[in-house]
């Protein structure tokens, strides 16, 4: 039985909770958050206690962290849990600065501690599926990925302000979706974008509809389109061609229930948002971490995936900003 | 060149000129109408000529008629035309009565004149293709036969008083499919109904509304689900399970359009009406009968089936009169 | 806090006793089983004891019962459970014998206990969707309903020996889908069925392809066909017509992948069976039947429900037996 | 009745020719093709001469051309006819190069001659009916706008060599579908490709996998994939994406069959290519060129249409080439 702690006690942090609850081979010791009243109610909830950072890094007893307070927060408590020789499940993004998150990187090598970043969408049964197909060289080689991902509404203001833009707060799970099933690393991107939900958007000096373009080493080729505003619900979508045929994952809804009237035959839309289509991605993803960290193996996703979808992210928006293609090496170089 | 002529200048029977002179391989000489103005506008259209059935008759060079004029003028031509030595190609059905249709396989038999029998569904490119993939064996022995067949609205009063009761007029081409299906002749029948769309049909001492369960020798069962009034237009289905899976073949529709708002995810309706879900059977239909007619081959459709798909009728209509399943063999046993 | 025994440590059990545990509103305390080894293993889990059916009888803190073990032990159980002043939740079916299902009637009228018959379809969310559209008038007046219903594989010998035959056992759950979905009580059935699957069905005096219509006062109409072999997995779906359209619910699918190669364009089966495809109806009957209990609130699914689908079945059977249709009311009259 | 010719006799003359004969109010005079035997071969068909070029434009009683001919041919064969003053319905793409095209687009104004270039895909059913229903607001402004187009194989490396590159033979099409559902002018194409089928095609310089995305002036986004490859057949959907909602325009298949068996769910693949595909499309095309003919109303689809496509195939060529987007005005400004 693993003891845990976890960072965050808002929508997120109670799903990790609950999931960690249900998995049965791990029990949650503390919960720290800002928020007094958030944190004593996800602990009641689950028989844990309201700590601090500092008692969480001082108890032996803990194996792990979960990270999933505000994004800011994440590459210190990171560095600290690596150096409190903790094992990290981290929400993404490690940061919104790739030096930050290559510091990090670097106190976890040191401490040898072992990392996942939360990228839950590999855990999505479906898109799990499709990846395992092609594993399997059903479709052959594959030669082109297309990523549709559009949320259905616009977030808070507020929150876009501190969001790091559309690619580095939206776009990053398709970023690494596209690197999770092109099989090799892009090595050239080329993004735009728009403002066409609101004017609002723009004027905090972000997008809120894009397209990118990435190609690999040996010219595979992606495609993500991304919209702020999908009327009928969250849009998660994978195409993958291959020298053989073509996988698809298409969304997901509440019923298989049809109408058939005078105006259209109908279905139900997709599911509403990342909590209601990635209900079970978060509970697999979390199983995944508790099982790997119980069984000493290799994360199934790693810091350094969470770094390069960041590198890939920073590409695009150099992209966007100098209306050029960008090569991957330019960004990922920086590294230290 | 064959040479055909036609009776009936009504709807069904511009359709048969109009593919008769598609199909590149005969021609329409005669046309034959009460109403004097259709035959004059249709003969026009294809060149042919207005005349009387004792013309038609005489003509030593007619080849072949069609007869799609109205079903109590069907037996008559019949029987005349294989006096005549022509071949015939005849709407469905062949009669309402039994025993005139008796009468009318007696004829062609003595002429031995061939006899298409126009159940145009086993000419739908779908259904075709389901049953060619029945005769491959790829889901094995067939167990079960789900037939839904529902018109998108009541026909005019006037029409249903001659039309002989749902069974012999809409049933029968599930009839026909059945058999087609089934890969054994039915043994057993019955059938219950309804008046659920409009009164005024109960007062005709008919139904709008029915169900028969039908089974084989073997012990293979099939369903028929009728309705006068689908909202959403003509609703053609057919399943069938054997013992190693399920073919289906579904509706057609006029576009592969989707919509997804904030409403639901919606596709087009089914086609209207035979007309329209039809079209292309119509076509291949008359083209096989003219095919097989070049080629002095067996005609894909023969009167038989037309006496076959009457008897299923006729069964189906003392299942409902008696309240009990009714043997096949009682009904078509009446056959001199 | 409700407290809760269960009769039953098996598949179903097990899942009764995961899905209690999960809806925080009650705690488990006895496992009674004659399997002593299995009864440890659930009782364990669930932080509950072994014992016998007088300690929980005898407990006057045990609000209510789970009775999941054999069929034939269901109608003692509920008595005595009635006698005993506890609420009952019990699988399908209450008894074989509907003469044994009106003493247990009785003895829950007497007790004044509420008693929930599982009847888990009822909370499928596909199914419940469906049924809560079809109150709202979407598709206006109720015509027909089909309802297709086909395991994937025959069940062992051993099981069809004692199972009551396939109207009892089986279709047993579609007999109570066509009441809830019907809004009429049927009032006549007939049924017809063979053995396609396995000739030793057949020596045990059963079927296994079966084919049912029944219809109401009214002169709405039902279909339900049946096989306990459908290759493709457990095709559970229903279609409903109304004089404004059709609404028809589905099969659910592990995934949303779809593959396009050079043979044809292919999703997933259905998921394999009722474990599968239900597992989200078991969990929601369950918290349905503490729900209902906490609050003090009438049953969703009552011992009377229990009654008439077996009513049906029992009138399914005297069907096939003499080749008619049969009036429900001669068998519900046997009610004393 | 109008009086045609045609210069052309290959496969797709052949369908012009048939469509045309369908018509009913136009006529085929002259068919003219270097291939004696392929133009005797389609005039016999429809009752027409062979000529030559010469006497076609010589011919006052002739209407219209339909250009069918080889690519190389089409400029001076529209050139020509413009100045004999006859009607030109012209296979895209007019020419390869911009300034032949700009050169014929002179000729024709000049002349004031109507002309045509056949866009078939703006005419397919379904691509129709998705533009009429953007029109109507159904969805919204149109803000992304997504065009998977992909052919079943490799074209013979013969017909690649002389067909001006992936962009200019088959991204054309795309590119007008772009321009026709995007509701304003792409301003900016980047483009990159690939070769993943047949390095023979990188011999020859030129791409067989292809990524693009375009951008409007008021920020409207477009992406098209392709690909010479596509092992389940003619991969043809459209998507577009509005402030109010998503249309989709998928494949169309040979028929609704399902089979679902112990592997999986399984349907038709597409269509296999372009003349199954757009049989319809073809047929309504020329039945709107012919009409809009015949009342004096302007072309559908023009040959400025035609240049705009060219500029944009150009604009891409430019982007592959040079690794950069490209400004559209930079390449259409091109012309004199």
């Amino acid at each position: 039985m693993l003891t845990f702690a976890q960072f965050g006690a808002g929508r997120i942090g109670a799903i990790h909770a609950a999931n960690l609850a249900a998995s049965g081979d791990a029990q949650l010791r503390y919960v720290v958050d800002v928020d007094a009243k958030a944190a004593r109610r996800l602990a009641d909830t689950h028989g844990a206690r309201v700590a601090d950072a500092r008692t969480v890094f001082a108890d032996p007893e803990i194996d792990a962290v979960i990270i999933a307070s505000s994004t800011d927060t994440h590459a210190d408590l990171a560095i600290a849990a690596a150096k409190a020789g903790k094992a990290i499940f981290c929400e993404k993004p490690i940061d919104l600065s790739l030096k930050r998150v290559d510091a990090c990187l670097a106190a976890i090598k040191k401490a040898r501690v072992p990392m996942f970043v939360g990228f839950n969408r590999r855990f999505d049964p479906s898109f799990r599926a499709l990846r395992d197909r092609l594993a399997t060289g059903e479709i052959g080689e594959v030669e082109q990925v297309i990523i549709s991902s559009r949320d259905p509404g616009l977030p808070p203001l507020a929150y876009l302000k501190v969001a790091g833009g559309q690619f580095r707060d939206m776009t990053i799970h398709d970023f690494d979706m596209a690197r999770w099933l092109l099989g090799e690393e892009p090595v050239e991107v080329y993004a735009t974008g728009s403002c066409l939900v609101d004017p609002a958007v723009a004027r905090l000096g972000d997008i809120d509809s894009a397209m990118v373009v990435m190609r690999t080493a040996s010219g595979r080729l992606c495609h993500i389109n991304n919209s702020r505003r999908a009327s009928y619900g969250y849009d998660q979508r994978i195409e993958v061609h291959g020298s053989l045929g073509r996988l698809m994952a298409g969304n997901h809804t509440p019923t298989s229930v049809e109408l058939a009237d005078k105006n259209a035959v109908s279905r139900d839309k997709p599911l509403y948002f990342f909590l209601e289509r990635y209900a079970e991605a978060y509970r697999i993803e979390l199983a995944a971490f508790v099982a790997a960290l119980a069984k000493g193996k290799t994360m199934p996703v790693t810091a350094e995936d969470g770094r390069q979808a960041l590198v890939l992210a920073e590409a695009a928006l150099k992209s966007i900003n100098t209306g050029r293609p960008v090569k991957v090496a330019a960004i990922a170089g920086r590294r230290a």
